[in-house]
């Protein structure tokens, strides 16, 4: 084992701790899992530089090097492992915008909000919508490929990443794409790295595309009898027009959410769809108007539109009420499954057989036009026997998606808490495909170890 | 080495092929390059079990295989090497659209336009459009990650694509992907194969994600007086909104048009640029007019709109005219550099004093709003020394490309005219990150050796 001393020594002033508080508030991203295990240091890295000695020092020792950016993960991806350096990437958030590439050079601790505000300075727009957008870095959205709200209409992070600098398990640091938007040389290896979870590279800048400004927002909100309704209707509009937003709520997160703060929802629908659009001009209405007789034709309800900004916005807000509503239930484990979007139905209905047989509360919110959605179980905190059947729960709705022809994660990521489900997914070729590009690229190993796959 | 009556044996009736004119016809793809090698043989596959059983013979062997869809590539990437199987999937070419997931599952010989018209069948569209489109194939358009005129709105190859069968080299057949169009359980292999240029992998099906059917277009045409006006007027259009097309003409392609077809273009004009946009609505009216005033505000001289889509295709057509009509020239050799769209006039300005210094001529046409551009450096056939200084040029081309922080291929891939070029491109580094993947998926190195990288 190499001299921590050392290590210390080679990174700027200050980067390396192993002061105990910090190293336990360092220990976990959100999902709090109580396996987190303890890390040897805590290093917080101001430049590249710092990442590369990092980096090399675990190398010559075997040492496992757990990176993490704003801590927001919901997958457990950033939970230390014993004896690891935890490598914090949140002092590094330079931001610069070039206005004329329409790209951000992009440090990976800035946060997601703080590009999409300096984008908007230049009148430009970074259009990934993570819900925890003021909250989560872009080292963690590319780590991750982090969707969001608008990704039914524009697409997710890999579609908006142009280039990354990249530390491998060996200390380079390799510069991957760049300023130019379309770029077929060599291998896809920029796209290889994201999504992947800090298992093959730590990412040290990244280049972002950005797009014009995003046109104001029309809302609708529509009420329907239930979940396979509302998802028909889903379908519908998805193969007639594509909206800036489209999700959807089941009569348990509108619940969750009206006990929380009465916002006057219908407790009795089966389904809310919430749908923007941000079409420009007059084509806005037109959009709204379309969508409005989509919804009405399959039987809504209830239906309303406006046009005006700060009404939308309520609703808006009543969909991301959903998240703290449902906290205040007890303790969570936050699901992300997606299958194909007519199958949504078959989903939700499966979730709730779950929910039933395993005697836990599973409400549902949903990137319905992506078909990706949030089922979030609940139990009571301090529960042994219902933390049991909420993770037994939990695997039975990933086993359900893969069933489904799904996924077991849309945006989240594997993480430490989904991996044992990967493998029925993927099958065994995929995964000894998997390991050998991992075996390629940190032939030891130290690379975010237990992550992922 | 295995014996080809074996491999003959294990194939769909009549798959196999030594017939003389049969190898001649399948050595080359459009680059008709005179260094194309002799194949063993060629195998034409009906099933993805034609090219697992191909695969596993050639392993066993260690014969090299060249995969190749319709043969219309630009880079040599489907020409033969010596005692190679050329792996034709031309016949493999079923469609089939699933209208409620909004995907195509599509094999790899079907053509680019087939899928596009399908789709349309179901009120669908498919947007990658290759100006090749009526002729090249899907399984050839995601191992090259083909681009196309759209794409500046609607993005490349790879932002289409949800799913992947591929043929490895040992011959197993891993399924990636599906009708989801979130995923990012386990590391982004889909992405991986995607431009891989059949160095890591045949692909035998795609899903291929569909957009709702394209709104009309309204066509915009401005002449400037030099390309350092027309390209500072795409780089203010892209930050206001993104036009379906953004294409430039040079005033040497203008001049080839013009000599081919007269048109009644201006040949004065340094430069001419192309627009369209397909904004829903009375947006689209409203964006070809904010475009106008664009052109105008930076001095066009001309400057002509269209809501009418007969017109609007008249001048498309000058835009398509260009390569035949630079092809009546003389022999040909295409370039695909990119660079950031800013960087449009020093790539442009550079291109005309190579064509000075090496004497050959070298209109340029380009996809300006992505910064990608196809220089067509042409020589007299048969001339010898004018193909030597054409070489030359088509190297120092791609050196300007790569000083400007540009790339040597946009949207045709490197396949084997580029590949001396790549190293200056990626670096060492990046280079021995290829290698290491490539030697991890195909060991044996028997998937299009010579091509990619």
């Amino acid at each position: 084992m190499p001299d921590l001393a050392d290590l210390g020594a080679a990174l700027s002033e200050g980067a390396l701790t192993t002061e105990p508080a910090t190293m336990e508030a360092y220990r976990r991203d959100w999902t709090q899992s109580d396996t987190a295990g303890m890390p040897l240091a805590v290093v917080r890295a101001r430049t590249a530089a710092d990442v590369q000695e990092t980096v090399r020092w675990a190398s010559a020792g075997g040492v496992p090097v757990v990176p993490r950016g704003a801590g927001s993960g919901l997958s457990g991806g950033s939970n230390a492992v014993d004896g690891c350096i935890v490598l914090s990437l949140e002092r590094m958030r330079a931001i610069e915008i070039d206005p004329a590439t329409r790209t951000a050079i992009v440090e990976p601790g800035a946060l997601n909000a703080e590009v999409k505000m300096a984008a908007a300075v230049e009148g430009l727009w970074y259009p990934p919508d993570p819900s925890s957008f003021e909250i989560c870095s872009i080292g963690g959205n590319v780590a991750t490929n982090a969707g969001g709200l608008c990704c039914v209409k524009y697409g997710v992070t890999t579609d908006y990443v142009l280039g990354l600098d990249v530390v491998l398990a060996d200390g380079t640091l390799v510069r991957l794409g760049g300023q130019r938007i379309k770029d077929v040389a060599g291998l896809s290896l920029l796209k290889l790295f994201v999504g992947s979870e800090g298992t093959l590279g730590i990412v040290t800048r990244a280049i972002l595309r950005l797009v014009p400004a995003q046109s104001p927002r029309a809302t609708l909100v529509a009420t329907f009898a239930t979940v396979e309704v509302a998802a028909r209707t889903v379908v519908a509009i998805g193969r007639t027009l594509r909206p800036s937003m489209l999700e959807l709520m089941d009569q348990a997160s509108i619940n969750a959410v009206e006990d929380y703060q009465s916002m006057g929802l219908d407790r009795t629908a089966g389904a809310m769809l919430l749908a923007q659009s941000d079409a420009p001009g007059g084509a806005r209405a037109e959009e709204i108007a379309h969508m409005e007789q989509m919804c009405l034709a399959h039987g809504s309800v209830e239906c309303f539109v406006t046009d005006d900004p700060d009404e939308g916005e309520m609703f808006a807000a009543a969909r991301r009420a959903a998240f703290p509503a449902i906290e205040r239930r007890g303790s969570l484990m936050l699901e992300d499954v997606g299958v194909p979007v007519p199958l949504l139905p078959e989903l939700l209905v499966g979730i709730a057989a779950i929910a039933e047989r395993n005697a836990v509360e599973i409400p549902v919110v949903a990137h319905a036009g992506d078909g990706n959605t949030h089922p979030i179980v609940v139990h009571p905190a301090g529960d042994a026997a219902a933390r049991v059947r909420a993770a037994q729960a939990f695997s039975e709705i990933m086993a359900l998606a893969i069933s489904l022809g799904g996924t077991i994660t849309g945006e989240h990521g594997v993480g430490r808490l989904k991996r044992a489900a990967l493998p029925d997914q993927l099958g065994p070729d995929v995964m000894a495909l998997t390991h050998r590009i991992k075996q390629a690229l940190d032939p030891k190993g130290i690379l975010n170890p237990g992550a992922g796959f």
